[in-house]
């Protein structure tokens, strides 16, 4: 994986060194104060040939980004997407944990793709939980989902994901508190959003800051996400959902193709602002570059004392085999 | 794993493309309306030789299939079961989560298999919650367990698991939610039920149809299960057990070796008819035959408008590497 | 992995055959009477280099084992731990699931990790869980976690990892049930607390008491643990947090590098006191060694019928593959 041949309008979305993590505002919102149960919104995302082999979803032609965009509704919501397909690949887009008809399936085996080309729509619907018996109820659609391509490559859309062709897809329940940042983070084969370290995004946030980290598995290979010096509950929405959810709080999860999940933490609460690492804890997946960093900043924007020497660290010296004669002594 | 050699006999109760699936009475219920705590039921299993070199456990002689049948109990039950051993191998019964003394271990750790040609009875116990401390419980045997082999080939069982000898164990607590058909699934290796796509078991339910799907891993590899345009709750149902259960909802779960789960849908509840898929969602493992087809018929039992089409693809052109070109167009 | 050459002092504390495993009294315990919200703990750790090559943290100098001693804490509490470096290489203590500033995050990246010969104190806090908005909380510290080695061969540790500088940690919520033993296991690419059968370590119970396992993964493989006879909740402790707590009940859950979780067994109830076994499910996992024995004696603490066979089976025949003439048969 190249990542130098990356545009730099991807690497503006998707988060780099030195550059601004998406806002909210980027992403498709259907949970802004407009949005009522029921609604339905329309938007066009465009599939995209993207620099050094990669592909990508984007809301704008020219605006492809891998990952692509977030993708939010509220239980009840329905999202009407028309793909076009500006590629001579054929490819779709297939979303878990929505309602989708067989024409909406993203596969070939269902007939539903774009061929070269073409454009195409795709309809994703949302519902909140219904009673099944007792005090019992059948599952609604809130979650922290994904979508893919299903179709580029062979009939399970191989050649798109590793290409790029997936983002995070949110389902909201009603009530469910809204973050400041958000941050998607794929774990993909030997690599983090297709790139691996020190070219892996540093998603950057000021103390206090409510930050939803979404993350989605692909590939071959088994992962497991850990973030250091924050934590997260095990269920539906990373936090206890009263005092006495027996959930267990985490700080580390398996992270396997076709997995997603989502959380937020409040940027450095109790730990203080620094640079942080997150990275695969499979030792010779973080060794081989599937770490980055969370860089929380103080509260007023500027950097914390060391946090430099720690991206000026990750960016020069990291990842390569050291032992204790290569470091030279440390300290105050 | 040449599936073609698999008898006619065994097709007809795992389930193939065109046959019906087995019904709830094909299983050993003990959930039936004479069932009440601590009811013990006897029953025989015999393991078996099959073609292509499997294993299977079967209720009756000559009836042995892969997976096995699936076993059921409520807590407080008691299973008795008098394994027939008509194979020239060394083999056992060994479940997961219910009661056994070291004697119904089915480890040759603990002298508990059959020799060849030999006939032996392992007893399983089940039981409800009890008071630990405070408002705490330890828990009861209610769960989506399983069974096999733990004595073929080496000390754990790998030489039956690897031939077929695997089933699912239901024990349910008073109240559960009863399905109208059940299905097992064990992702083994690079396998679905010891076969691959094609010839992977075809799933079929009408419309609105309460399925209980039984997902159990073997083998040594990891997988994903995946199931498109259906849901469940991640906890001990897969449903929400109150308006008010912080388990997370998912259609994509890590099924490794040892593991199981179950859960129930309504057969393409707010989607729709139609052929859906199920796979392991590790991209090699789908595009390598560890896929296959979950048809919901119309609520007539008739098939939906592109069903047979879609099984025609999944039969014919499946599985093989395609790119754009490889397919005509397609489209209304 | 050569266990021959691993001391007799850290056999004592990690638990071998036919010796003790460590009681509650050997951790570093601020769970007695004496402990309170809020509580600051100091510990010096000497990490030590081991025959074998191996590596470990302890307590007293020249006491250092693999796993490490098991560290325990309340919810408020602080533990500021001195980590004495007696090696030639640098290295470092990272804990999962606490507080720490960047200075005591115990990575390369931080410049948080000692020198060869170094001494430096890395404090580590808790807290309880605190109100979000509407009935939600962001999380506490309570947990099964974990800590280990961030800097020895490579910038994450993998070095110090694969050589044994890793143990439990434990952060309790008020209120929460005590043990009466407690076994670290701790699945590390091939092997048990980097053992392999039959030097695995041998757990021992009386028939009765409340055992609480520590499990946790490392390394570069996938895992899935599995203990005989005995279940536990997938939630926080392991147990039914209420009548109504949705969590499913398991005996075999992923174990995966980075990962942690613990439980409480009462050692045999409803299945018998005897020798039971606990292994990896990956079958070529469980055949190359990653299994051990969880000895339950009788609650007066002598040895059940069976137990030594079994013992001796594990010892002398087990881990090589067997057919049906290997075993001259067996029975009353
Ligand atoms: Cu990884
Ligand atoms: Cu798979
Ligand atoms: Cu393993």
């Amino acid at each position: 994986m190249d990542d130098a041949v990356l545009s730099r309008r991807s690497l503006i979305v998707t988060g780099a060194v030195g550059l601004a993590v998406p806002a909210v505002g980027a992403a498709v919102a259907l949970t802004g104060s407009a949005a009522r149960a029921g609604a339905t919104r329309r938007v066009t995302i465009y599939a995209e040939a993207l620099p050094g082999g990669l592909f990508g979803y984007g809301l704008e032609p020219g605006k492809a980004t891998v990952p692509g965009p977030i993708l939010e509704m509220y239980e009840g919501d329905t999202l009407e997407i028309t793909l076009v397909n500006t590629t001579n690949q054929r490819l779709s887009i297939h979303p878990h944990g929505v309602d989708y008809s067989t024409e909406s399936d993203g596969s070939p085996f269902n007939d539903s793709f774009n061929d070269p080309g073409e454009t195409r729509t795709y309809v994703w619907r949302s519902r909140e939980m219904f009673a099944a018996a007792g005090r019992r109820f059948m599952p609604g659609s809130a979650g922290y989902w994904h979508y893919h391509d299903h179709a580029m490559g062979t009939d399970h859309g191989t050649g798109g994901v590793a290409k790029g062709l997936y983002g995070a897809l949110i389902v909201r329940r009603r009530g469910d508190i809204l973050p400041d940042k958000q941050f998607t983070v794929v774990f993909h084969d030997m690599s983090i959003n297709n790139r691996t370290a020190p070219n892996t995004p540093m998603f950057e946030a000021n103390l206090g800051q409510r930050v939803e980290w979404l993350a989605i598995g692909h590939g071959n290979l088994f992962h497991t996400f850990h973030l250091h010096a924050h934590r997260w509950v095990d269920n539906r929405t990373g936090m206890l959902e009263s005092i006495s959810d027996p959930s267990p709080t985490i700080d580390n999860k398996d992270l396997n193709p076709g997995s997603s999940f989502g959380f937020q933490v409040l940027a450095g609460e109790g730990v203080g602002p620094g640079a942080w690492m997150y990275h695969c804890h499979v030792q010779n997946h973080s060794d081989g570059g599937m770490a980055g960093i969370f860089l929380v900043r103080n509260a007023d924007g500027s950097m914390p004392p060391g946090a430099e020497d720690a991206i000026h660290r990750f960016q020069g010296h990291m990842h390569t085999t050291s032992t204790g004669d290569d470091h030279g002594g440390h300290g105050a």
